[in-house]
């Protein structure tokens, strides 16, 4: 569960559907990223644009601009940006606290440049956007990222802490995945716009989103994921599949997650599939996006913007299906 | 450079200068740390905990306080906390960064916790400090701090990639020190009161701090250090000592960074030595403590306070003397 997913959900899907005004203010968070990220006139700035170009979805950008709607002005376009650059400091921690030598199917920066210049980077990352924010005033918005990137660290710690516990329960798994997924979707919904049920649609969906990364991890292909099936084992990092899976297999919940190695990684993968785990974990996260969907009916949304939010909501299942 | 001094300099000659207020505040300064720092639940808290307790000079809260004078309110104590906040989160990723063993004699959270423990505590402390100043509004206080958390980024990438580089000039080395050292300072200082002297004060005393600590990094000893002599060498990280005596000693400059152990590194530090460096850099840095103390003539403060900040410009000096 530490990585997220290398495959693109159909996010083109929602530009196809929508009107002009949402490419238009996604291409201003673009040049806006590009501003952040460069002209800071060190060399490092490559490695940045690289993070940048590697790019990925900007679903949490996309969260943003579709809640605040059209009307909204240029606070959405920089708060759309603060989020994607909080999401993108924290993948290039990640990869350091992994030791991981691939994103996406690209190098990491940790693994290319070095542990250190991925650590500065990523804090260049975060200071910009709260800089960003800060420099127009944009109260609301800090408070609200703020608060989702200290649940990002603390769900990051917590997941540390449970490492290589093969004991780890349901519970203590879905409070992980709120904290280091599920509070920045939430975010990304309520710096667009402060309504309970976009937040609540947010957490669910960020929620799926973890859930159906982590059946990736232990489903693959490689090919596909750009990324090793067991990835998240071989961490220590114990998600749903292995914890139902145990359930139903004693033998998997006896595994030395300390001792594996990339086979052995692959065959715990195939026994923790064999026990059907992976159908329940899917099936969780299809139920938790229809959730999420029926939110949408309380928070007064037009007709365009709750198609495009449940457009998204479905690109989050179909781009494993 | 990359750390800053074990030495903690008469910050309690301050305390006993000062009436009432001053103690008075920074208690409620640590209160607040303690709070910040704990009560998430995690395990992790003791390290938060230990790197809280392993303390410090509480310099730029000092600063802080001291510029905001005794009519200030909670805000200023909010201030105080979140930059000690920031300072703590670049102590804990440069340690990340340097794969320190040691940090005031004392095991650095990296070497005892892991990497990837110490990368998500700094980012955790980052993030409380930006939570603790929007949970309250504190709109300048957060521009601020951001503009200097992304020159502690820059600085920290600046110094990555002059690593090894012992061709780096003296103006390259003062530029860094600004954004790793002076930057903060300054803010410490603006956090307090927005005005241009304190401002300037603030970032005149950082870099005396900076020049000083890179002192001591050559001269030792060890014992009063809390690290070996030669650390920065070893790092690759070039500082004005050495800039100023390769143009002295052309062998200084000519020595390969990249192939130093511990003996080689004690020896070029007193080839350094030998050259009359250190007391050049200690003058500058002398130099540089009576321009700031001559910028308080213009801030408009009561005496008691520029006697205090006079105190606490003396104290930088001191601790080397």
């Amino acid at each position: 569960m530490t990585r997220r997913s290398a495959v693109p959900p159909p996010v083109t899907a929602v530009l196809d559907a929508s009107s002009r005004w949402l490419p238009e203010r996604l291409g201003r968070v673009e040049e806006t990223l590009r501003e952040q990220v460069g002209g800071h006139g060190e060399r490092l700035a490559a490695d940045a644009e690289a993070t940048l170009a590697a790019g990925g979805k900007r679903l949490r950008p996309l969260l943003v601009l579709l809640c605040a709607g059209p009307g909204a002005g240029e606070e959405a376009v920089r708060a759309a940006s603060a989020i994607e650059l909080v999401h993108m400091a924290t993948l290039v921690h990640d990869d350091v606290l992994d030791d991981a030598p691939l994103r996406r199917g690209r190098p990491t920066v940790a693994a290319s440049r070095g542990r250190a210049r991925a650590t500065a980077l990523g804090d260049l990352l975060f200071s910009r956007a709260f800089a960003l924010l800060a420099g127009h005033g944009d109260g609301r918005a800090i408070a609200l990222l703020a608060g989702a990137s200290v649940a990002l660290a603390r769900g990051e710690l917590a997941q540390r802490n449970d490492a290589f516990d093969a004991g780890v329960s349901e519970s203590r798994y879905l409070e992980r995945c709120q904290l280091k997924t599920g509070r920045l979707f939430e975010c990304a919904c309520l710096l667009g716009h402060d309504a309970e049920p976009l937040g609540a649609f947010g957490a669910e969906i960020g929620l799926a989103f973890q859930l159906l990364d982590d059946v990736l991890d232990v489903a693959g292909p490689a090919e596909r994921t750009g990324k090793a099936r067991g990835t998240d084992l071989i961490d220590g990092t114990v998600t749903l599949p292995f914890v139902l899976a145990a359930a139903l297999d004693p033998a998997i919940g006896a595994a030395d997650l300390g001792a594996l190695d990339a086979a052995a990684a692959a065959a715990l993968c195939d026994r923790i599939a064999a026990t059907g785990a992976l159908e329940r974990v899917r099936a969780r996260a299809l139920e938790t996006v229809a959730a999420a969907k029926r939110r949408l009916a309380g928070a007064g949304l037009d007709p365009e913007r709750r198609r495009l939010l449940e457009l998204v909501a479905d690109g989050v299942v179909q781009r494993y299906s």
